[in-house]
């Protein structure tokens, strides 16, 4: 049975593994999950990553949005706004606030986060091993200028301002400049249970197309999972999340832009760089850029990238498992 | 203005301070609050009396049930069962989780109990201060026989337990025998912020028809709550919970048996007792208790007590005023 190890973040990581799913059914699938825009709201830990993933292997996903569960009711919210109690931008729905309710009680009594997201799986069942990155507490923030905020400089005259992920990705719509990208507590955060050995054992490492910067950038930050990857001895192929020079979903390029990196397929596979990727799918509108990738010694293959349905994904990961088996043999 | 000080339960206490507030609308209301039946609830802080009394005033009461929220909705606690995490016997719905939530967060901030209360109560606007007896943590507990529970005894042989007073009247809905009646941690706290000014600043004090073991009698075993009454100097007068040998509302005979009272009108005054209570009102049905209570030094009328409606409540209201004002002539 071959074990494929996943990095993923939201939205796009979510669907990229059903088509995994669909296309390795026999596969041993252990997903590494990004927490780094895990955030606490009405005193509740909320792991919007993690859920995403969960959710949508799990058949509980609002499919249209990509995130939060379906079928699902506002009470809770609109209660709290009757409180006055904010923040109004997040949109956490009553099935969606159980799932935190849950987590926040478990993690409470002193359970890690590892051991929350496997009780809470045992309902959804996603078919896959889904770890946390880390069971310590990272947080990515983005440094914005003030001035986008309609906020004075602060008491030092400080222009600029570190503001959650979730913030800037939710709230301000990543519509304002993103000067830098901060996984706060990522340098002393050790991977989550699992994670190393999971990576150690892999046949093949994907990175879907998720925000190479805030999700796979986050995930590759805390210590020790960069290397086990560079060093398990086995293909690592990603998939470009930037087609046709925008992101498929998100808005990634803002955040590349704050890392120097071009929103382009191949800017992003020279951005993870050699050391650390063996193979890189771009889209077929982007197979231009191939000769760039194969340049920086990464072997490139362009195919479709579009999940526009399980199948059209499922056939995007048997082409990531192909160009895994070649670099591989 | 004339100052009233009410000692109040839930849904008995709730419903009195509504006839009451129609009785004297120019009146200066102080509501000091039962939260021995708190209980934590999925890691939330759920205070069932304050919150019975606030929905209530402030018009957001589910009006049949007597407790809970209008038009509420319950997709946070199927989605919790879902989970498997219970207790699934409490119905907490949407609506009402959200104050569970905002409550929860600001006491995890640091706030007292007292403080978070008025926070709320800033948006439901009762039109009466409300106070909790206390800002220490009381828990009723409830001793039964384990038998009762279909348990095995204990570790030690034990063949009774002690339960929250929650478990003992929503879940075993009363039908067990009760023997002891405990407000843990009432004999080490202290009345909450304001508790004992309201008290000696009343111009009179009134026990509504709530609960006198589990709602005015945890009020009172708050040490020196019932010292500042009996030493205010000013009329206290109540009103009974039992009707023609049988509570009004709940099961106030099933505690009563604890504490050895009998369920009757005037055995509940003299379980007060003149020590306390100045003057008491029983229904019409047991005007032939009234010189039972008069010899324990209670004075002691009987009036129409069903609070059928807002207005019905708000006779007998005014008939406890009166009554106050002739005992303190």
């Amino acid at each position: 049975m071959e074990r494929i190890v996943v990095l993923a973040g939201g939205i796009g990581g979510a669907r990229f593994l059903r088509g995994l799913k669909s296309a390795a059914p026999d596969a041993d699938i252990t997903v590494i999950g990004n927490t780094g825009d895990d955030i606490h709201l009405f005193g509740l830990k909320v792991c919007p990553d993690l859920d995403t993933v969960m959710y949508t292997l799990g058949g509980g996903i609002n499919e249209e949005q990509g995130w939060g569960r379906a079928e699902e009711t506002f009470a809770v919210k609109e209660e709290l706004a009757a409180y006055g109690v904010g923040p109004g931008w997040f949109g956490l729905g009553d099935r969606d606030f159980a799932t935190h309710i849950v987590r926040t009680q478990m993690m409470s009594a002193g359970y890690p986060l590892s051991a929350v997201t496997e009780a809470l799986c045992s309902r959804w069942q996603p078919g896959v091993t889904l770890l946390p990155m880390t069971d310590d507490r990272v947080e990515t923030h983005v440094l914005i200028d003030t001035a986008d905020l309609d906020e004075a400089p602060g008491d030092g005259g400080e222009s600029r301002k570190a503001i959650h992920f979730q913030e800037y990705w939710v709230r301000l719509r990543a519509k304002v400049d993103a000067h830098a990208v901060v996984p706060v507590g990522a340098e002393s955060a050790k991977p989550g249970p699992g994670v190393l050995d999971a990576i150690a054992q892999a046949d093949v490492i994907l990175f879907p197309p998720s925000n190479p910067v805030v999700s796979v950038g986050t995930i590759l930050a805390v210590p020790g999972i960069r290397e086990a990857i560079a060093e398990a001895g086995v293909p690592v192929v990603g998939l470009s999340p930037i087609v046709g020079d925008a992101p498929v979903h998100g808005m990634a390029d803002k955040v590349l832009a704050a890392v120097g990196v071009e929103a382009t397929a191949a800017a992003v596979a020279q951005h993870y760089g050699s050391g650390l990727l063996d193979g890189w799918l771009v889209d077929t509108v982007d197979a231009g850029s191939t000769q760039a990738v194969e340049d920086a010694g990464i072997r490139c293959r362009a195919v479709p990238l579009m999940m526009t349905d399980t199948e059209a994904t499922a056939a995007m990961a048997r082409e990531a498992l192909a160009l895994a088996a070649e670099v591989g043999a």
